[in-house]
């Protein structure tokens, strides 16, 4: 006898709306044999009327997760672990190890003196620091040195490692990366440096130098690469940018100062899979609701305040990280009257856009604000 | 006490090996209980050595298929079962239900004065002809024509329905779409059109009319949509410029004379999420084993012989259908030594280098050959 | 004594309007010492309100120019001429060579067995073939066969020799060159070829099969150059492509049917600085005026007709030449109410784009035809 | 009898060599009756070995060119004279205006309190601030303020209006224009603004506050005109770029440390017909010869030093300004060994480039250095 199946049947026209027979249910079996099966038996599960996504929204304190990144310097040597990183467990997305949708996030600590071992991969990566200094990254020959709140990119490909210096502090940082992404592209290849290391070949910070000037482009530097040359964002220029922008835009509803990081050459994202940006909530600011599609992951750069995502409400600190999934609705608000606070966020924005898979939508009711659960 | 974990433990340098100790446990217990967890528990997983596929190679026979095929129209109306298709389901991926990778295929009857209720959706599909007259496609107003091999785009978002006419005999096609990627991304909305039909508001064959003559651009046609403007690709030119290129180049060592259908307006792919291409083997051609990222759906549009898949033998007729996951070692060869053979590939090459995710290599041993298992 | 001016001068708001006086002159003068002027003095000259050109419109008969042309056979040599060409001379651009603008066209004829010695330059060259058979090009070792209507590219800095074979008739072609445009940027290099000739290094018209089919790229071919891969356009498909537009659209009321040359590759202009476009007339139909920037030189491909500039009728027959000034009004018409009529058009039209210099305007009176003078 | 002629006759294979007879006069005068001409008659001219320009390198001197424009206030009303400019003339283009190739360039000065009347043409303008406080411009509605070597743009069609704040100073400046050239392509059009002034609809400095942040754009942002949305590009940070270049690279052998103004957008030029660069000479540096296509207007922003072009040296301190003509050689050398010297350029290098026809060449011999004559 044929075994049970969900056919998922939905009473609508144009929908798939079939009824189990046993002469179905056989024909369904010997389709099995055939590596088949029948369209409609799955067309409404496959075809759903808008995106579900299967992350949940989170928010990763950090004065929860503080402790526990300090305390795997004792249990784990980096040579054994290869990293020290605590890794966010998106409770709907245990399988592929991923913080919300196709996007990976760590927090990873170091302390002085110590340097991971050099390697490439497949998978692109944003380093952020949230604390301690000396911490610099070799990016292809390339070295930069790294303060609160700057971040460097590893780029698909690009031989990298990370260190602090003997004379810095311990250092904790935020890993982002699409490895989940390049995992279901099947695409991800691995090699370890065979030096572990690698030599600085070019004079400390020369990319984001050279790259990194407002109208000006070096002369004779063509740069094709599908990522940013400028490898690594400072926070001080970023945080002037906004306050300048602040002072000559009303900002958008749904954002207030929002600016995207980006690719000096192409104005576009700081790499193909993966984007960044970061934005002021002014004083008193209380956004509206909207939704659209994409992961995004949240970093509470300055300030705090609190977002309600579909309906629940999460309050935040800075350093903070929380998440929003595809399609849930999201609004934020400052809960400070006389400061701004500022949001970093990494997403897969750059990939819904190239696919022409960006969607978005106000939430219309309530004044653009939703109830809160 | 602590569940035990798969540590995917690998004694490398720069990879992680860490011991279970019960510390460890409990402290792996911990970071869960905060939705995180340890990096180095996964770490070797998340990050493998090169891409492994969960897709299976399989070749579906079309004389298999073909008999189930016509056998729904007795078994399920179309008003029930929206369309009538039978998909094919690779056994690596069932939960997605995909052929290969992260795109959806099936094969759909429809008999003359049949037409199936108009809707769109995020997901982009390609339409390819295998037999029968009078299908015919309409898309956002442009009614398409379509006879053997021709093939039809319904691209993201676009309004379509397929019909074949009173006067055509029973068709069958294979759909090809990027359902399982755009759920993936999380991004699918589905919407049936209201009036379950749309008007056809411009002359037949318009868009390939307009867009598909080489060196020729129609004046004042800005088309600036993500697909391409031309919907109808035909059989009859594909393979006249196949013979045409074959009579002026050598070819390529791995794929013969191949050609990849394009958007006359970018001469990119002819949707961003899903590209589409013919080649052809000369007549006693055997090509030489490579490998590469992205997922490949073949199709035999002319002809018969066999491709060898990481070391198995597939052979094939007109019709059948077969996959080559990612990174598997592929090569094909032509059984005939006085005709071509002609292979019609649908895959998501388009996203692997728009997200510069694609990597090929050439099988370097034996003389480019795979010994067969 | 200072000598006396033109000033140019306008009494209207906004506009230089300086009266003479000794003391000006004087302070003239001396600031022509200086290798300076007075702005004042030349700003209304320099800054019209709207183009006047310099070129005049001019029809240049076939029936008149043929005889000529045949006759340089038996007037010189092609070894002391280099090429037996009697070019267009506008009567406002014969300080440059000009038929309008900066386009230079010339008709060249050459008899069987013939070979011209290989060169490049600079300047582009568009080979559009009127009379005889057996007409060749070679451009960077590709070898292309052209008959009636056709037309080859030789586009900057590619080495090319035109010819005609031995067992071909006497053949007359329109050469149509950007040479005063490039000699105007003061960019222009020529080269003689070492050996006077070039071998041929591809299977012939390679490059049109390759690149010359709808909807349709070869795998791998990366092109980059900044003209056209195709080399060669045929008058067959293109009339194909016209006709079939034709049933399908309803054309511009300035232009009836109206396609542009592409590089198949970036569907923009055949080269970055000539244009060309074909256009239909249906039978019966007679444009509206309108009047654009640019320099546009038509050649009649089939057909007769008229067309009115700036007031000015002018009579065509096939193979007549005639060209339109920049922002001069003009519209066209069909004597036939049977047959269409065809125009080839070169123009600088690619420049006027690529600089943002491109305006029209449609005459909005009479209905919009022009009255004649 | 036939008017003699000049045939620019070469003895070279492949180049014209026709000897005047009573016949070819003939010949030629009848071809001139139907306004058509032998090319081998001015085939050597129009298509010479290499570009040999109009224009001379001219070296305007500040010192000289300030008290003629300053005496301009007393002799001209701005009402009367539009602008208040004397402009610089190219000894080998008093015909177009140009102070080299198609640049027109002029100084302007006025008086605290004055306003020019609003007005928008197809030409583009750099307007660099030479001398005095209170310097404004308004462009579509943009207000950018203006001080010492900043410059603001005013792109074709734009409306723009410069004027000195009542609380200012009497500002000098360098107008820089591609007049010229929209004369030759034959698309220049004025306006008046019907109300002569124009009302200030942003907040001041927006667009450069809103574009002018390194590797950050504003979300929402889409600018797809064809010029920068900066406007206004400050010597500040164009200092602070070089300085920071300086520091990371070793630059160019022909130019030091030379940075091209762009557009943030496209990372391309500022305008499309009007490029932009500021280079370093440091202390001591004597840069090699070179030659290349285009026109170049250069401008001592700041120190002093010395030029050769053609073999003939120009000395050079602040403010002067000169000219190196297409294909020129010419090599820099800073005066100082203790002081940086910085160049502004204004060219028509994106013209060069978009059109193909940017060529460059290092002079071989004598270590780099031209013999001065
Ligand atoms: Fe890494
Ligand atoms: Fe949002
Ligand atoms: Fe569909
Ligand atoms: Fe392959
Ligand atoms: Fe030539
Ligand atoms: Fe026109
Ligand atoms: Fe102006
Ligand atoms: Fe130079």
């Amino acid at each position: 006898m044929s075994k049970p199946r969900d056919s998922y049947r939905e009473d609508v026209a144009g929908r798939a709306n079939v009824e189990d027979t046993p002469e179905l249910l056989a024909y369904y079996d010997e389709l099995e044999s055939f590596d088949a099966g029948a369209l409609w038996t799955v067309a409404n599960k496959i075809e759903p009327w808008e995106p579900q996504s299967s992350s949940q929204p989170v928010l990763w304190r950090y004065k929860d997760l503080r402790d526990h990144v300090l305390r795997s310097v004792d249990l784990v040597t980096p040579e054994k672990a290869g990293r020290r990183v605590i890794y966010l467990n998106n409770p709907g997305r245990t399988d592929v190890a991923a913080a919300v949708g196709w996007i990976y996030a760590g927090l990873q600590v170091m302390h002085p003196g110590e340097q991971a071992s050099a390697h490439r991969h497949s998978a692109s990566a944003i380093r952020f620091i949230m604390e301690g200094t000396g911490a610099y990254t070799v990016v292809d020959g390339h070295k930069m040195t790294l303060g609160h709140n700057d971040f460097v990119l590893t780029p698909n490909g690009t031989w990298h490692e990370h260190a602090v210096s003997a004379d810095g502090s311990p250092c904790i940082w935020q890993d982002g990366l699409d490895i989940p992404f390049v995992n279901a592209m099947e695409a991800n290849f691995y090699e370890v440096h065979p030096d572990l290391t690698q030599a600085v070949a070019y004079p400390v910070d020369d990319m984001t130098k050279t790259w990194g000037n407002p109208g000006l482009t070096p002369r004779g530097g063509d740069w094709t690469k599908g990522y940013s040359p400028m490898f690594k964002y400072e926070w001080a220029p970023t945080y002037e940018a906004l306050s300048k922008l602040a002072g000559c835009s009303d900002g958008s509803p749904f954002d207030g100062i929002l600016m995207d990081y980006v690719n000096p050459v192409t104005n576009g994202p700081v790499m193909k899979t993966l984007g960044a940006s970061m934005q002021m909530l002014r004083p008193g600011e209380r956004t509206k609701a909207h939704r659209h599609t994409g992961s995004y992951l949240y970093h509470v750069a300055k300030g705090s305040g609190h977002s309600i995502i579909n309906g629940k409400r999460f309050d935040w600190n800075e350093h903070d990280i929380f998440c929003v999934p595809s399609w849930a609705w999201h609004e934020h608000a400052n809960a400070s009257d006389r400061d701004d606070a500022v949001l970093f966020c990494l997403s897969d924005l750059p990939v819904m856009r190239a696919m022409g898979l960006y969607r978005e939508q106000a939430f219309g009711e309530n004044d653009g604000h939703q109830p809160v659960l």
